[in-house]
């Protein structure tokens, strides 16, 4: 097991189609934990759920680019063990107006870094993805931590930055999960069993199957907006996380906010069972 | 308003084709709540949600079925209020060995009965659902009533039959679910805006949105395949029901079965809530 830095970096991978509907949109809102805990007729709910009035919770954007995400794994040169990725960084940015419910696109990427972690090895990649002969819709970078493969001696990288301050958070959110929360989330494309599996989960180092880290990454968004925008995703512009532990399913997301401008909150997510903080060095854009 | 029984009755449907993949079948188990209130990694979740080991629960074979139902709001003479509509009877028969968790399939559907029911109108549709091509896999009869289109002076019909003994169940389960059940099961076809917008619930006469009935439905044929088959679904047959009153979301469906012989059983479902039967005069019959 070995990432050859020289044959991976720079790669471009196959470029990847993806198309949804209404249907999807609504599925990823529900995966994400909407409707846990609220009430189902309220305009929290109905906005990313009923059809008539349906928005996109913007990190939907993540969800077309993910297949790219799969396709490092066949990248020559990059030779590592599945099991031991984790999710550790990831951005998106809304490049569009507005999210669309249904649309036809193209996702293109390439290893923009591979960085030396000590414990592991921090891959980066940039995946745009745009409407088939159309406009550019989102901009995602995916950090891949591959545990086991850090001290090659390549640069370390940038620090994460966003930095919470140290004051009390200017506005805090609960975001209530179920315990099969991961089975539902799986249907928005993130069929790793190590979400599902409870053998695959043990494989992994972990005593039962974790949460998406991209679930609770919906919730980040899903704050800002629920806090600073009128219930309005329209204008969030983009996300950056670090994921720094699992949640696990049937647990509660509690995002800390902190209001840096009009524009930029500034986030951490913690479990509230736990008290354990599971994304730090967050920042949400609005418009 | 009215219903023009000459013109109506053996009317055929335009056929419907019906595509399926294994997140369909699964996203149709969670709709019903599998998972809630469950180990999620339990066999009884995983069974019905977990891809490499999937199995469909029977009652799928209603959804592909039921875009021919939305059909008869268009045959010429059927002039009737659709916010008028019920549920009220259901039948699927599984055809084929085994339902598969992905297919490709023609409904053809025609109007079978028109029965005066006094307060309304009972009106049968019959439809076969086959692979493309291929095998024939379900039978299904829908039995719409038709609130306020009664006094016709058509015949009655046949009484529903399948009347539970007077003695007290052999078997009883329970099966939870969520507040927003019905926003979930939607996503497998039935978007009647009565299941999720509280103004359409009113004018249907609803103080809130209400269950589809075939969420009740899959939670009948569910606790007879939990009880009476070790968890094995493709020992299901058949299942025929009449829907008595709407569930509410968030309520517990309580399924009581009595044994008639190995492979009949008779069924009634109740509310746990509120104690009021919701489904009557059930078999279930097994292979």
């Amino acid at each position: 097991m070995s990432i050859d830095v020289q044959k991976v970096l720079g790669q471009e991978l196959a470029e990847m189609p993806f198309e949804w509907k209404e249907r999807d949109i609504i599925l990823y809102a529900l995966g994400l934990g909407v409707g846990v805990g609220e009430v189902p007729t309220s305009e929290n709910v109905l906005r990313y759920t009923y059809e008539n009035q349906l928005k996109a919770i913007p990190t939907y954007g993540v969800v077309p680019a993910f297949p790219a995400l799969t396709g490092v794994l066949s990248v020559p040169g990059f030779e590592i063990n599945p099991m031991m990725i984790l999710h550790g960084e990831q951005t998106t940015e809304v490049l569009c107006k507005e999210v669309p419910t249904r649309a036809d696109t193209l996702t293109s990427a390439k290893v923009t870094g591979i960085f030396d972690k000590g414990k592991g090895a921090l891959v980066t990649l940039e995946a745009i993805t745009k409407v088939k002969g159309g406009e550019d819709l989102f901009r995602n970078e995916f950090g891949i931590f591959v545990r086991g493969e850090g001290g090659f001696g390549g640069p370390s990288g940038p620090a994460p930055g966003n930095e919470a301050p140290a004051r009390e958070p200017d506005a805090v959110r609960e975001y209530p999960t179920m315990p099969h929360q991961a089975v539902l989330y799986r249907l928005s494309g993130d069929y790793n069993p190590l979400h599902i599996d409870p053998q695959f989960a043990a494989f992994g180092g972990f005593d039962r199957p974790i949460l998406h880290g991209l679930c609770t990454y919906g919730n980040v968004a899903r704050a800002v907006i629920d806090e600073y925008t009128d219930g309005d995703p329209t204008k969030f512009r983009s996300i950056k996380v670090r994921f720094s532990a699992p949640v696990m399913p049937g647990e509660t997301i509690v995002v800390k906010m902190w209001k840096e401008s009009a524009t930029d909150i500034l986030c951490e997510a913690s479990v509230k069972e736990r008290q354990l903080a599971v994304v730090k060095n967050a920042r949400v854009t609005l418009r």
